[in-house]
């Protein structure tokens, strides 16, 4: 079938699949976490506009954001921070955020987001 | 591009976004936190229905639903009975429902769905 | 309307919903929760294909999958395990993976998938 496009895939997941005019994009962590919620962020956004920017979007076409942080009492301010001025104006996601320990005691935030294919 | 349909934007989120035939509708949560998971969760099912009627739909065209609950060992019943009978017979989303600490230490549920546009 | 198909739905939630060429699954725990993760992530699996087979798909359509644990720290390692042998090869979903206590206290997984209608 060519109807599922699949980006970056190893034996336990995609980054990215793009199918039926919708790019999903797999929950992404920081790559260096010791920085602390606002680097991480900052971090995962990047790596966010890399995968869109490889299924051929950007940002001003994200749909939905889930974000997943690790201590949402302490860093849901210095994560909004960051969020809020990467989002180009007028191209919003909706969004919804949660505390959820993650994968590795040192990882603050997880994003999950889709968007719509070009 | 005319593709996507966002509403009630502001700078870190869209409450609804529409493209692809699908109604997006953010995390929402109650906005009188104060009351219990019964009053909470009736509030968010009330804005939730509020959001799709912005959108040209019902609760009948819901296609899924994840449902956070701050505390689920105490809350999960009391959010059911009042989600149970929300629903509209024969129109009933896939759900998914874990605990997760929210934005605000007093808010006990918030609830993501997403709907079938007309 | 006939444009959303919804397969077995109690008052609560339906199993699968099907619409616009995307198969959502709901979230799915074992029906044994005695089972440790390695268990308890199999039966999942196994509903997850008996549902997806429902829907006149397979694992190799998967587009999504969210997986919540109950304990990540423990069992994170466990579930990759069995997830890892699970899915067929150059057909894996994107996937993120977080904490979350589920509905009943003996549940150690719950996983949401969603699969390119065929």
């Amino acid at each position: 079938m060519t109807d599922i496009t699949r980006i970056e895939s190893n034996a336990r997941m995609s980054r990215v699949v793009i199918t039926g005019g919708i790019v999903y994009v797999g929950g992404l962590t920081a790559g260096d976490a010791t920085q602390d919620i606002k680097g991480q962020t900052a971090q995962v956004l990047a790596k966010i506009e890399e995968y869109l920017g490889k299924a051929g979007v950007d940002k001003t076409r994200l749909i939905s954001a889930q974000i997943w942080l690790k201590d949402i009492e302490r860093d849901f301010a210095g994560m909004n921070e960051v969020w809020d001025k990467w989002l180009a104006e007028g191209t919003q996601p909706v969004r919804a955020t949660g505390e959820s320990k993650l994968a590795r005691n040192d990882l603050l935030v997880e994003i999950i987001v889709t968007a719509k294919a070009a």
